[in-house]
């Protein structure tokens, strides 16, 4: 793949690294790639972030034909770009586009296309602490015809967003509401994979879980609507009696890459870590028995989002208001690995040259 | 509301009614409002068709809060241009917006914004039978954020096509392939409302199902996903032993427009129509001993489909090369009713003054 890059004549300000928050500021250029079924991928190319013009009839607004991936690029202390594992976001794209009836795009190409984009824009990259770039690869579909089938085009576009410490005031716990009615995803279904779909399913609940003061919504699933699966941005770890249990992958939520992460350092630090089913009684009943030692998320947004407190059927079942000693030692590990390129697990860092 | 009309300085050249299809060709001009949580709904007016500048980071692309409504627009033999029950549709978008944690549309502003435009590019309302104008109202999160929450700014767009007979060579029951592994939508999902999300799931296994010769897939529900549901785009039903039994309205299944019409019609006429579960088993059970006398869908797109073969795990089961006596019946009538307003059902009629 030759990528052909076009500079932006003007640049934009770049905003104070205390203003970022996610997802709201975007730099200088965008990747773009168009796919027919006869020429297949075409036009690889880097561009001044712009509108794009889209005709009202085009798929991805009617039948949410899309896929995306979320990852990081940092400055290391040696002042190289680096990404986390961005293999297993090219292959989970892949995996997420097949489920959707999409093409896909060669892994190297994938991340040809990140770092390509990444090195034009790598003035973006906020280097205080905590702060990162965050790669929004994606696709959609392109067709301009209102018929419900696959799109015969496609787009395939990077942005990237500097974003802002996850934590600006320093790693507090997090609250999360267990919703007894919605469901997130179910067999046979896409929480799997990566796709806009998903997300759209999961708004309301959200935003009542907001509108009550919680956080987040820990959905649960399984036929009988009574298994603890996933945060919706994030995987759930619970340590219990020192062991640490997470949701298996069933094929109703996402194989997150922080989640394969830190269950790896968590094994090779001599933990057992089962992934099983567990039901809400369960857990509620840890949560009882106080044996909840810990409980986090872990997702790219947080990398470890330490879970203070669960609601479920209006009784509140407090956890701890500081973060835990094992979700601190995996958040530390997991930046160190990340900013002292070649200490731990030099095999997730990949070198943007 | 009042709909500002800004009019097409050039008219397009209307395609011939043999080669229209289903959602090819736009009309000239489309109607737009656009929503801020400050100021509600503002701007509306109809506009030439035309792309929409938009930023790669909407929230649309990412997160597919999106949803939609279908209805047709006739001239019946009056010379009038009517529109099939678009109250159903107004309130089946509310319900929609509702459940995608979006902002709803008075009932009267949305058939107002539809017979405006519909007004304007009456022109384009083909003549031929079984041809019409297809409406396409739909809503988009338009905020340029990647935060995971419902926007807070959407667009409200309404876009024309002439379509074509559904079944230019006369009406062929089609064949449908019952779906054992994927899933459209289950209990505490979004399968009773019309949003993208839906559609975009159900892709795949319609690809597969047209690979294998299928017109469309028959999806199953229910905790042990062996519940008859839906087809994607249509109800079913299924006449067995002089009773109409068509699955019941439980959350996961859209209520359709031509299913209640359909239901209504039948229950006038006479027939006993039971909605219920049916189990694959026990459609297996009744397609074996030649019980189904005749399975058909509903849906704004081809009113009834006759359905003449299911398949399921490899067995063909044939039902009939031929629409039936009822299907045929409904289909005549409900055409009656649209084309000759007046005669069977006026309120279901809605006059485009």
């Amino acid at each position: 793949m030759n990528i052909n890059i076009k500079k932006a004549q003007k640049k934009k300000s770049k905003p104070d690294h205390t203003i970022l928050g996610f997802g709201k500021y975007f730099t200088d250029h965008m990747f773009t790639m168009e796919y027919t079924e006869q020429a297949g991928w075409i036009n690889p190319q880097t561009i001044p972030f712009d509108d794009m013009a889209m005709s009202p009839s085009t798929t991805v607004f009617h039948y949410a034909q899309s896929v995306f991936e979320g990852l990081k690029a940092y400055i290391n202390n040696q002042n190289e770009v680096v990404l986390f594992r961005p293999y297993q976001n090219a292959r989970r794209f892949q995996k997420s586009c097949l489920r959707m009836a999409m093409p896909t795009i060669p892994e190297d190409d994938f991340v040809k296309a990140i770092s390509t984009l990444v090195k034009i824009d790598k003035d973006w990259i906020p280097t205080q602490e905590g702060t990162s770039l965050y790669i929004r690869p994606f696709m959609i579909a392109k067709d301009e015809i209102l018929g419900v089938h696959p799109s015969k085009t496609y787009q395939f576009i990077i942005i990237l967003s500097p974003v802002g410490h996850y934590y600006p005031k320093g790693i507090k716990p997090i609250s999360i509401s267990i919703n007894p009615i919605y469901s997130r995803s179910f067999f046979g279904g896409t929480g799997d994979v990566k796709c806009a779909a998903n997300y759209s399913i999961s708004l309301l609940a959200q935003k009542e879980a907001k509108e009550k003061g919680f956080d987040q919504v820990l959905w649960l699933g399984g036929k009988e609507h009574n298994i603890i699966t996933e945060v919706g941005a994030m995987n759930m770890m619970f340590v219990i009696n020192n062991e640490i249990i997470t949701p298996k992958l069933d094929g109703t939520i996402l194989a997150g890459v922080t989640r394969d992460s830190v269950i790896t350092l968590l094994r090779e630090w001599g933990y057992t870590v089962i992934e099983r089913d567990m039901t809400v009684d369960e857990l509620i009943h840890h949560l009882m028995n106080k044996s909840v030692q810990e409980a986090f998320g872990t997702g790219t947004a947080a990398t470890i989002s330490p879970v203070g407190m669960i609601e479920y059927k209006g009784t509140h079942y407090l956890i701890s208001e500081n973060i835990g000693v094992l979700s601190k030692r995996i958040y530390d590990t997991l930046n160190m690995i990340k900013l002292k390129t070649g200490s731990v697990h030099p095999d997730w860092v990949h070198l943007v040259k």
